[in-house]
């Protein structure tokens, strides 16, 4: 079988490569790399390898292949190779990007870099990426290009299968063309489906599609994304506030979005950077951690303070030490199932002021029914632990605050946080920790200072 | 601009609908319902109503559009809606489906019911549903279809033009057509856009491409997603071990699998399933949180064993009650980033015996470093709260034991669950938490004894 041949010799390719490094025969390394891998492999190949390997591998990659093994890169290693380079031959490597990769990447280059490097382009490719530039990154603009083809309304399907054979090539992933009148305003979408099932005799106006709506420039990209999902696009047209057309978005740009989005929701509730280089060197990995245990820390000591509260109590029932940790922790994993429940459904916008009362309603019966069930198992068992009632009444209250506590915090914080536009994934899983814990020790260690003076 | 009054207007449907739900006029709401949205509007309004309005919204809605509508539904509502259906119902709704998303549909219900809709179907639906169903949902064979364009090599453009204007429609998402030998061997693929500027004169074979490996039909469906995404594919094509063409996978397939794939990641930290329903009535929602919340305290009450151990220590020295949590959260922190960058890296593929041994060297190394400078700190800290050297000194030997263990279980979980088939990303957590509970306790609280005897 054709594929899984040409698979295994991808991962044999791999298992030479690592012999040859392995060796130190360079030469060998360098055919490897550039005979037999295709730029994205190549890119996959330095993302998966320890640094000092990787800028070995990096200066082996041939000149003419740098530019589009630079597209399939992540951010944080890109910079890194760009920074190790002079504007000139940044301007070289990364001729062959499209205008929305490029405008993306300049952005994260020094602005004095940029202007090089826009000056080194030609007058056509700089216009073209200054459009895109004039957007930001995150909206319909930032993921546009500029490489539609363009047909008229009154011209006949002959006419257009004629005007397509003089190009030489189209542009990829062109699925359409975009019907648009003299001044340039979208008009309907002429699906190359279509164009190829069409009477030649029919004009572009009678079989064009006109109930696609085109995307506003200024969208956001994750609207964008759920437009491509629900729809199943592979391009949109994107049009200006005046309706004129300026430029289309494809879906390859759309799923890298979708990945992003998905990275950035897993990685920040750890307090990782969604680029994150997961072969990062040991001294950045360290300090970008340190900032995420300082932040943690503070959290730790007021749950320490709370606790420091009833130090007197704990003297005299040294079994509510013991027990101490179950309340706070079943309260933070009832809270991380409603925030991370409210995170996922703001993400795919199932969440509005319509049915977010029943959701928090839904929360709290369900964090106090859980509660109450889990509070008697504990309860029981700490009876029969340490022999003693009060403390089986005690950490049962507790248990049902916090776990009611959780249910409010996790799903409302979601949504006070996105409204002061501060990133859930990121601050959410610390806040809600703090409540879970301070809730949790100051319920349990106050009650049983309460039953026990 | 059109696009954008459009939303708003789907927005001000959204609202006019809820008014009307509101004022109980069902005739109005079904009018809106029917009238203006489109089948992915509708499941996505279903997808985010409480139950009550939902089954309310979902008897409203035109039979005609169920089937649409069922197709955009996560996979949890739309098992509810099908079971309240006979199979003559089910077999009416779904006739609509292409046979991928039919044969996922089927798998979820009992075998009885599947026979009895393959019964009610027709004989060249049935094979096609039949062939897919061969597959495990979860590989290459499960996700495609069988809606190919197949073309002989030999034959010139001209013809192949001809050929496809015989077609009242193209299949959706056909970007290329498949050119295949007499005994339906894949040869290569004929992209539209080559098509569309080629040579009419210019046979098949000279113009076709033959760089792209199909996929194997059996390969996983996380591989093939990385395949689209490394190759900017739109649609690809199937083989079997032999490699003759059986269908092909398309790119809303694709992104669908990415969107699971990443939802479970993040849901599963939390012990959600993917599928999760965000408006799940009370009592399921109770249930299923109760499952992770017994396995949460499972690890809660091993952690209570640990202190339990030590009861007379922090008798003596109540301090160690009221630190005791900063060890062991700190722990917990470092080890879930550690998980999470080990998981996302196996997730995209960057993880390999060849490098797995510089990355644990690293995480070792970062976690000693991080664990020695909040050590420090915490030491200090903790020294002036209770004005007692000792408890400075063991509070930052147990947190640099902790971070390390953190680091070294957070590193080699994932590998070890997954190779012993368990899911990292709904075990890992709890595991790590477990373990790092249990050394941080015990590590602070052991050597608190030592110290302090």
């Amino acid at each position: 079988m054709a594929s899984l041949a040409e698979t295994k010799t991808f991962r044999q390719r791999l298992r030479s490569l690592s012999e040859a490094l392995d060796s130190g025969s360079l030469q060998q390394v360098a055919r490897i790399l550039n005979g037999g891998l295709s730029p994205s492999d190549i890119a996959h190949l330095l993302e998966s390898s320890p640094p000092r390997q990787r800028t070995l591998l990096w200066s082996l990659v041939d000149k003419e292949l740098e530019g589009e093994v630079l597209q399939y890169l992540s951010d944080d290693i890109r910079s890194y190779f760009l920074s190790q380079l002079d504007p000139q031959e940044v301007a070289s490597v990364i001729e062959s990007f499209e205008p929305d990769d490029l405008a993306d990447l300049l952005q994260q280059l020094p602005e004095a870099v940029i202007q090089e490097v826009l000056e080194t382009m030609d007058e056509q490719d700089r216009q073209r990426v200054e459009a895109v530039l004039a957007y930001p990154e995150d909206t319909a603009g930032g993921l546009m290009n500029t490489d539609t083809v363009t047909v008229r309304p009154d011209l006949s399907i002959e006419v257009i299968l004629r005007y397509l054979r003089r190009h030489r090539a189209l542009p990829a992933i062109t699925d359409s063309l975009f019907v648009v009148n003299r001044k340039d305003d979208f008009i309907g979408v002429l699906p190359l489906t279509t164009l190829l099932v069409a009477n030649p005799a029919a004009t572009v106006r009678e079989v064009m599609h006109t109930d696609l709506d085109p995307i506003p420039v200024t969208l956001g990209d994750n609207e964008v994304a759920n437009l491509f999902e629900r729809h199943d696009l592979i391009s949109a047209p994107v049009v200006s506030d005046s309706g004129k057309l300026l430029g289309r978005i494809t879906i390859d740009d759309v799923v890298d979005v979708i990945r992003e989005d998905a990275a950035h929701s897993l990685m920040g509730m750890a307090g990782l950077d969604e680029e994150e280089d997961t072969f990062a060197p040991i001294l950045k990995t360290t300090r970008r951690r340190a900032v995420w245990l300082g932040i943690n820390l503070i959290t730790a000591f007021i749950a320490s303070a709370v606790i420091g509260l009833f130090e007197h109590t704990i003297e005299q029932v040294v079994a509510l030490a013991v027990l101490m940790p179950i309340v706070a922790s079943m309260g933070g994993i009832a809270g991380s199932q409603a925030l991370t429940l409210v995170i996922r459904g703001m993400a795919v916008g199932q969440i509005s002021p319509q049915n977010i009362g029943w959701l928090l309603n839904r929360e709290l019966i369900v964090g106090a029914l859980n509660g109450l069930a889990w509070a008697l198992v504990v309860a029981v068992a700490a009876v029969f632990w340490f022999n003693d009632l009060t403390i089986g009444l005690v950490i049962a209250a507790a248990l049902v605050i916090n776990l009611v506590a959780a249910a409010v915090a996790g799903t409302t914080l979601p949504l006070i946080l996105k409204a002061r536009k501060i990133d859930p994934a990121l601050a959410g899983g610390v806040i809600l920790t703090t409540i879970t814990d301070v809730i949790g020790f100051a319920s349990f260690l106050g009650l049983a200072t309460l039953a026990y003076s």
